[in-house]
C-alpha cells in the first residue's frame, strides 16, 4: 500500500548529506505536521528546512492546491531539499528558497502555518511569522535546546498568540538484536505551537 | 485556519462519555495515523474505536474515496463514535459496526490498514488482521500494558509481518499555572506497527 | 530486610497532609540524593522541605555525624516534617527551621550540599547557596516548571558553579490492573546540579 | 566535598574497557541501589557485574560490615571490576567471582539483595535468587530489552515475590553546545524490583 505519496515516510527514505541536519525523525514529523493542523490547500512556510523532510510531509497534507515555502541558508540543504522534493513527487507544491530567515520570509504570501525547525534568529523569525500568519493560522517551533524552548515560549506569549501548547516528546525505538528488542532512545524534543488570533 | 475537517484535532473537541475510553490523545492519534501510512482512498479497520477519535482522523486522511470501519462491542462507544463522525463531517466515510472483534471483521472487505486500539482478544484480532490486510498493508497496535505490548509483538513476529517497528512514546504537556508552565506527563504508549508482505 | 532506617523509602510510608506538597517521589529522591553526593558526616540544607522526605533520605546518608537543616515557611510543612523525622528516627540529625529562604539560611553553618526542592525566591536562594556551600560542595535544584529550569540554570552558570549537570527524568510506574501491568507516567522533573569551586 | 567514597559517582570516573558493558549510568545506578534498599551491613549479590559500577555503589551503602559478591563470567569484566574496586577503595567489601550465574551463586551465603544487571540465564538466576534472598530481602532486575522485562516480571510473579514494582526510566542529559544546552537521551530502562516474603 505504501507509496512515496503517503504520509508517515520512514526516515531512511530521505536523501541526506553530511553537514545538513535531518531528516526530522518520523515521529517528530508526524507530530509537527499535526500541530500545524494543515488542511488541503493550505500555505506553509518551513523555516530551516534541512533536507526537506517536513516540507515533503507538509506537501502531502496540503496537496496540489496548497503551497509550501522551504527556506534554508545552507546551499547543501537547498540541494538536498530539492532532491527529496523530486523523489517524493512534490516539487510542484514546494518552492525552495535559498536565504536567511526572517529576511527570506518577507516576500512570501500570507501562510496558514509557519514551521520553525531551527534558526539562528529565532526571536526575529517568530516576530515576522506573527505578520505572515493568517488569522487563526498556526506557528510550530521544534526545540531541542533548553534555551530555544524558553525563548520561543516567551516570544510567542509576548506576541499574544493563543492556545499555546507545549509538548515534550520522548521516543524510544525498538532495535532488533540477537536476544530480542532493545529500546533505543531518541533525543527529546519540545514542540511549541500556538494560534494567531 | 483550523476547521473540523483538519487533522490534528484537539482532544477537547471530541464528544466523550463516561465508561468509554478516549479520545486517544492528540499526539498518539497523530503517530498512530502516521504509522498506518494512509493515502487517499485507503480502506481502514479501527478495532475498539472507543469514542471514534482514530476513525475521525483516519477518515480525514483517506478522504471521500476511502473507507473506515469502526468496530466496538460497547453500545455507548458506538453512539459516541456516531456523534463524533457527525460532528467532524465524516459520517459518509466511516461505517460503525457494533460487534466483537475479530468476529465483526470477517465480513469486511480487505483493508490497507488495521488499527487496534484495544481488544480483549488481541491475538485473534491480529490473526484475522493478517487475512484482512492487503499486500503491503499495515497493522498498528497501541499498547498501554506490558502484556499487550509483548503479546502483540510476539504474534506479529509469528505471523511473518515485516518492517516491524516498536515505538514507545512518552509525552508531557505544559500546563499553565501561576508561576509558569508545569510539565504534566501522559502515560507512555508503545505503538507496534508492521507491514504485511 | 527493609527497615525505617534504610534508603529507598516507598512513598506511602511518609506522613502527608493536604496543602503540603510531597513526598518527593521515591525515584526523584534517590536521584536528588545521588546528585548531592552525600558522604557520612556531611552537612545539608534542604530548602522547601515539604513533608520532609528529602531531609529524611539525606539524614540516612549523612548519618549521626552529619547534619541536615530543613527549611519551610509553611507551618503545616514544618509539622509534617517533624512527624516524618520522628517516624524514621532521624530527628537528632535534622533540624527543622520554620522560615523563609533565603533569609532562614543566613545563620546556618557552611554546608556540603544545598538541595532546593522549591522556593518562591529561587534566584536569591541560589545566590545565598553560593555563599553557604563549602568548596567542592554541591547544589541541586529540582525543577518541575520550564521557568524554574531556565532560571536555575542561568543563575548557576552566572555564579560560576562548575560541572553543571542537567538531567531530565521521566518515570512511569507499573500499575496492576485486571489484564496486566499498565504503565502510568509521573510528571517529568529536571534536576540541575553543580559543584562550587 | 566529593571523594571516591561518596555515592553518586560520575560515569567517567569508572575504569572501562572495550567489550565490557558499563558502567551502569549514574542515574540508573542510583535508582537500582535505591530499589535494593541497602542498609549498613547488608549482603548483596551483583549478577553480571560488568565493570563493577553497581558493586562499588552497593559497597558504599553497605559499608565495611557489609558484603558484596560481584559475579561475571567474562574475564575482562572481572579484571575491570577489580580495578574499580581498588580505585574506589572497596576491595575489602566486594568479592569478585569469575563464573556463570546462577551456578556461581550456589555457594554464596544468603543475601539481603540480589541485583541482576544482565544474564543469559535470567529465569534460572531469578529462581536461584529466590533461594538465596533472606526473608524480606530484595530482588532488582534492570531490563533494557522488552523480552527481559516480560520474562523477569513473569518469573518474579510466578515465584510469589511481593511488592512487585515496575519502573521505567527515561533520562535525558544536558549537553553543552555553542548555542546552549541540548538534551540528549539515554536509552530507557525498566527496573523490576520485589520483596521476598
Amino acid at each position: 500500500m505504501w507509496s512515496y505519496k503517503t504520509p508517515g515516510i520512514p526516515d531512511e527514505f530521505f536523501i541526506t548529506g553530511e553537514g545538513v541536519p535531518g531528516p526530522t525523525k518520523e515521529e517528530i514529523r508526524a507530530l509537527t505536521i499535526s500541530k500545524a493542523r494543515l488542511r488541503k490547500g493550505a500555505y506553509v512556510i518551513d523555516v530551516g528546512c534541512g533536507v526537506g523532510s517536513l516540507s515533503v510531509e507538509a506537501a502531502l497534507q496540503v496537496g496540489a492546491e496548497g503551497r509550501v515555502f522551504a527556506i534554508d541558508d545552507d546551499e547543501e540543504a537547498v540541494k538536498l531539499t530539492r532532491a527529496n522534493l523530486a523523489k517524493f513527487g512534490v516539487q510542484n507544491i514546494v518552492q525552495v528558497i535559498h536565504g536567511k530567515a526572517p529576511e527570506a520570509m518577507l516576500e512570501l504570501p500570507l501562510a496558514d502555518a509557519v514551521i520553525i525547525g531551527g534558526s539562528a534568529s529565532l526571536k526575529d523569525v517568530i516576530k515576522v511569522s506573527r505578520e505572515k500568519i493568517k488569522e487563526k493560522g498556526r506557528i510550530v517551533v521544534n526545540a531541542i535546546m533548553l534555551e530555544t524552548c524558553h525563548e520561543a515560549l516567551q516570544e510567542i506569549k509576548r506576541l499574544n498568540f493563543r492556545e499555546i501548547d507545549v509538548t515534550t516528546v520522548f521516543v524510544a525505538k525498538g532495535k532488533w538484536v540477537d536476544a530480542g528488542v532493545m529500546m533505543m532512545a531518541r533525543n527529546p524534543i519540545t514542540i511549541i505551537s500556538a494560534t494567531k488570533v
